[in-house]
């Protein structure tokens, strides 16, 4: 083959674009793919971020989102929350630049960090030009009402105006301008904010489309969710960038100490037992270690099998009676079990698994039970074919568990973790982990038996039920019966006695 | 509600991350979410990047593929292509930085820009913490030899080493070490690579995996595609941001000549049209336009319909013959249609689809044909149940296309954009875009009407052949009986009669 002249052919050129320039060319993989799926997208980040910051906050939420639109297709979207607010000097990044958000913390959130508000903002200043919004006070202010752009090319906020405007809680509230379809998503919307009072009970949420839909939903609990507690990373988490980062913050600490220091679940015991897999000194200082030896480590931590399971206090899940109770006040439930599985991990990353299934009218029928998806506390909607919840209940044989063709019978399962895996940064789906979907397949089948069980306790209930019946009905005549043999005026009480017969019998 | 005190509330503590930073959280939403997925994808990324610059230097490409594991998970990714090469001033920041890439042309691509490959290399460095190997030669250059790593925190290269090395031709060897899941993937690789010589029949692929599996795939054409025009954008693509971009660009212009200049399909006539429609002032100079009046040409650019459909010169559709020949190169085919739509667009973009149904006893037997889909001339193979294709190839009655419950018949679609909509960084799926499934729909129905004519025809063409079999015995009978009849020894030939008669009748 000849080498050909530069002539012949295109040297490429090179450019480096902003993260912000990426999602604008890239629409729809952060969920603003077309007309009706942005105005979904956009109330979730802000109902999302609204109810992180009340949690924030540990204040009972209390949401309001109001969506208008003219004749044309001109949507005007605002969400009003009373969580923590922000500082004057956040405000403008935390809304106008993509990838700036809370810092990371080792514990659950709705959101992946930095880029849901400021996607539907972008998509709203390209669409209308028109800029957010965002009125808030935070404890150190009276309140400040600034309006916003992005700079796209340079990932920068641009500040249309910045003024002191008296708001009289804590709070933000958020205004978005966007062009799109809000027909065609209109019951997704409420859907999705009745579904988000299943995942937080303790919310309250007001909703009110153009003047014609009015709603209230939730609160169906009290109880704010205890504040969460940032953990240290487990052992199992360590791939090389994280241990090498790890290394650099602990200068010259011995090894033994810089595992017990870093990482969640090792002790004394367990470094040492560790040290001897690996054959590592364990007085080595750990600034002293090699590219190479780091890299040793890395793999060998992620192998070792005699680490505990990870610690949940940095998880939140919503929690038997509240979820029974809430999934009970949005539909007309007949009968109703939960179960939960975890703390287990995948890649490190604590997750809690916990699901409900629960027959009602309201419901479709089906052989396979519909499934209601929820991650950190987020209800999911789209793209639910290929979510790997989805794909495991459709696994199982649903047959085996009673369930009957002609029942109408939900799950609820709801995946919380200090990461969720999504498939793509739109956070519609959950992708394939096989530690997760492990959990899944056993969170269904204990579910599964708890409904089949349930069935059989009714069926035999109803059993016991007809016996009882009959058998009334003969003590009775014998009583009868007896009485006339015996001249007795007064037919002796028999009920007591069956009821003492089933309730043995029903024990049993 | 009262305001609490700092104390009780969680002050949120902010950041700013790099896009690196961000893949590295979230390596699935890249196609890296698990450990036989991460195989894939990273073959996926080079051979694309290598088929991408051999269309650009205009060679015939000439792909190796080397896939190497030992007894471990630890695989060595090696792919070498004929292609431009690159210059050393960027080999740093092409491999070792995510959004740095090629310039953004407005014509169609195989990849996304700039995160494909560099992906590949962050998992591969995060999970062996082995740098990736790049040996290249350019037109510039007789060859070097970089071994590189990412900077996650800052997304920048690490050059671990780098040094002139002889490299006998133009091209590119990328070497990729990562922890893997081979053994589960493979056949998905090797299919892979199968279908990529369908979309690429100019391309020649060479697979090797660890010397027990050798294949050499294509060349199945000789015709190289002709290079891509990069066309200017379609006026329907002017969304708020890149008009103002564009204004930016031309200075003073008058309003009219700016509208000529800087879209596709815009000439006098139309522009006057246009301006009329908006009622502006074509000799309004353009940098005196205010941020309103652009955002209402925005709007106006894209409800005007009198914008011609915009060019294909950017697009590069397979071709029938070639794709024809590709799929009956790879399957043993029975039947085979192929149809054509567009060029039409979706937000401004231009975009082609064809596609091929075919038969053939390869295929699996279903009601619904399968699909193999291809975007840009690569193949997808994960996550088709989410895909906008698979569904609308469910949406359609296939029963009306005679295509019978006994059939094996497979469709093939081929869309080409300069912007493809892919739901996630991972390019898996394309997502729902109204323009797109309306052209898909009536591409489908098209290829359904050729299938079921030929069956129709094939059937007819059995009855006509039964029938002039029975004639041709008729009239050889009649004949010898005349023959008989008339004391002829010779019995006159038929066969010419019946042949003449059933030609006309097939010609009907």
């Amino acid at each position: 083959m000849s080498t050909m002249s530069p002539k012949d052919c295109i040297a490429p050129v090179f450019e480096s674009i902003s993260p912000a320039e990426f999602f604008y060319r890239n629409q729809q993989m952060a969920g603003f793919g077309n007309t009706s799926q942005a105005v979904y997208s956009a109330v979730r980040e802000l109902v999302e971020n609204s109810l992180d910051s009340c949690e924030d906050a540990q204040r009972l939420p209390l949401i309001e989102v109001q969506i208008k639109s003219d004749l044309s297709d001109i949507i005007q979207i605002t969400v009003m929350d009373n969580g923590t607010g922000l500082s004057d000097q956040h405000v403008p990044e935390a809304f106008a630049k993509v990838l700036y958000g809370s810092k990371y913390h080792q514990r659950q959130h709705r959101g992946t960090f930095g880029l849901g508000a400021t996607m539907a903002i972008l998509y709203g200043q390209i669409t209308t030009d028109l800029p957010v919004i965002v009125h808030t006070r935070s404890f150190e202010s009276k309140g400040s009402l600034y309006s916003l752009y992005i700079d796209v090319e340079k990932n920068q906020p641009i500040i249309k105006s910045c003024e002191e405007s008296h708001r009289e809680h804590e709070g933000t509230t958020v205004t978005i301008t966007l062009r799109g379809d809000l027909k065609r998503v209109q019951d997704r919307v409420l859907e999705y904010l009745r579904l988000t009072t299943i995942s937080s009970p303790h919310a309250k949420i007001y909703v009110e489309i153009n003047d014609e839909i009015k709603e209230e939903i939730g609160r169906w609990s009290q109880v704010i969710p205890p504040p969460l507690i940032d953990s240290k990373p487990h052992p199992r988490a360590a791939d090389m960038e994280l241990l090498r980062r790890l290394v650099a913050l602990q200068g010259n600490m011995r090894l033994q100490d810089f595992l017990i220091d870093s990482f969640q679940k090792v002790g004394l015991v367990t470094s040492e037992r560790f040290l001897k897999f690996i054959s590592f000194n364990p007085n080595v200082r750990v600034n002293t270690l090699t590219r190479d030896e780091i890299g040793r480590i890395s793999t060998a931590l992620r192998k070792f099998d005699g680490f505990e399971a990870p610690d949940s206090k940095s998880l939140s899940p919503i929690g038997k009676s509240e979820l029974l109770n809430s999934i009970a006040s949005i539909f007309n439930i007949s009968t109703l079990h939960y179960a939960q599985r975890g703390p287990s991990e995948w890649q490190g990353n604590p997750f809690i698994l916990e699901g409900v299934i629960a027959s009602s009218d309201d419901f479709p029928k089906s052989d396979i039970p519909s499934l209601y998806r929820f991650a950190n506390r987020v209800p999911l909607l789209y793209d639910s074919n290929e979510d790997t919840l989805t794909k495991i209940v459709k696994r199982i044989n649903w047959n085996r568990y009673n369930l009957g063709s002609s029942s109408s019978v939900s799950l609820f399962v709801h995946l919380c973790s200090t990461r969720i895996p999504y498939k793509a940064a739109g956070k519609q789906s959950i992708g394939s982990v096989p530690e997760i979907e492990e959990e899944v397949l056993s969170l269904l089948r204990e579910l599964g038996r708890l409904f089949s069980k349930s069935i059989k306790r009714r069926e035999r209930a109803q059993r016991d039920i007809r016996k009882m019946r009959e058998f009334s009905k003969n003590f009775r005549q014998l009583a009868q019966f007896s009485a006339q043999l015996a001249d007795y005026h007064d037919v002796p009480q028999t009920t007591h006695l069956v009821k003492q017969l089933f309730e043995v019998d029903t024990d049993e």
